[in-house]
């Protein structure tokens, strides 16, 4: 099959998803929509989450997308329900896959850190709790994380003393396993793994989401060792959105235009 | 006249404007739109800030208002020629009462703070260039600040220390009076006046945009002492900014509706 996977995130984090699932399925085709016009998602209520994800992915179903990931963990958590009665493909989110990896660590207590909409959706805390083993989890909104890896400030004093006013509970409550529930947070890795110390695995849902779309719709993937094509759509292109954009690629994006998808 | 005065923000820290309004002009009625929906424009480009600005002013203009105050830094830049164009009635800024009353301090050497879009649109550093008495101006974009304040930490010792990043270079160049060049820095103001000392003026625009209402519009008041109604309108009500809503009226809204602009 000739058809893209479709990628949408709120703004340009998701990138580090495509990235993933690039390495992982190198022969497919993909269009990213990054909703940059309108982000953060994260603050906002879920009626609006759910009509702007419902916007986007009727966009990206104007690609001809044969799958749909959701590589924003606000969207996932408000509005996968929403996206898949909107339409007519397989749509995977972050959460679901970012349990799976957080249960294969093994521990006992679980943290999960994200956006107020991702946290206060509990959508993490339902999906960890429906579990064949029992595990404790504990869940905290990190408000400020989001602005600081859009500053570029992933490994900074600043963000190490921020890290550890959201971090410090978890670790006192004697934290193993931290999802990392929000697409920006990787960008902060050196300042977290920092401040929770060398013992605390953090888990990011990246590589997660491309292990689940390789075992739940390998009837979707194409074979061959062609290699596919990426094209890159955002909703606004400011320069600090091409900057983070690049920041995350390590490169210039070989293909990217800015859409209008507020009248679709 | 009964039409009431439109004020428009990119969400709600353009309160503070509003309350200096009804301060001044206790009897007038005021609409006050905030697109918390669409907000952050400070991070955007000028062509989706002017998109977004012209739709909430149109949205407004279906109220009858009689003046639009654009209670937002960053549209006040980038879009107060394409507001002017798109509506009938006149459109006062709140960039040009911030310069006036920082000129009005006497001071030689002025910072300006922002947003990203707000600096590097140079609407302040223009409209102080036009001054009779030459000062000298230093413009500091500031991204990290509006997220704290709306994380309500405007007197706390992180906002200290990401205040004094960015304000360090201003102190050490000699600055007199700093313009607070967006409607949420005022929440910040012991933070900032701590890392500046006391010498140096903060000037916030809310009162001074009262003042060029009062002496270039006075034609459009309404006399008498009955007291206005006010009311405000929010393109999405997350928990999150109705705290902070509260939080600047120092109680709950008499009036508030949850609006969609987005097909306007």
């Amino acid at each position: 099959m000739s058809r893209p996977i479709g990628v949408f995130d709120s703004g340009v984090g998701g990138l580090t998803v495509l990235g993933a699932l690039r390495q992982r399925f190198p022969a497919e085709d993909f269009v990213y929509l990054g909703d940059t016009a309108r982000l953060p998602y994260g603050t906002k209520s879920a009626t609006t989450v759910q009509r702007y994800a419902v916007n986007a992915a009727a966009h990206l179903e104007g690609h001809g997308i044969k799958l749909l990931v959701v590589a924003c963990n606000t969207a996932s958590s408000y509005a996968l329900d929403a996206l898949d009665r909107a339409v007519s493909i397989p749509v995977v989110g972050v959460v679901e896959p970012g349990v799976r990896a957080a249960i294969a660590t093994g521990a006992a207590r679980i943290g999960v850190i994200g956006t107020e909409g991702t946290i206060r959706s509990e959508a993490y805390q339902r999906a960890l709790a429906g579990r064949a083993a029992p595990v404790e989890v504990e869940a905290v909104a990190c408000p400020l994380l989001v602005p600081l890896a859009e500053e570029g400030w992933g490994d900074h004093p600043i963000t190490d003393q921020v890290a550890d006013y959201y971090l410090a509970p978890l670790v006192a409550w004697g934290v193993e396993t931290v999802i990392l529930g929000c697409t920006h947070y990787p960008l902060l890795r050196p300042s977290l793994q920092r401040v929770v110390g060398p013992r605390i695995q953090l888990v990011d849902s990246a590589t997660a989401v491309a292990e689940m779309v390789a075992a739940d719709h390998s009837d979707l993937l194409s074979p061959g060792d062609r290699e596919g094509a990426v094209r890159i759509e955002l909703t606004d292109a400011s320069d600090r959105f091409l900057r983070i954009t690049r920041s995350i690629l390590g490169r210039d994006p070989e293909e990217l235009e800015v859409v209008d998808i507020d009248q679709a």
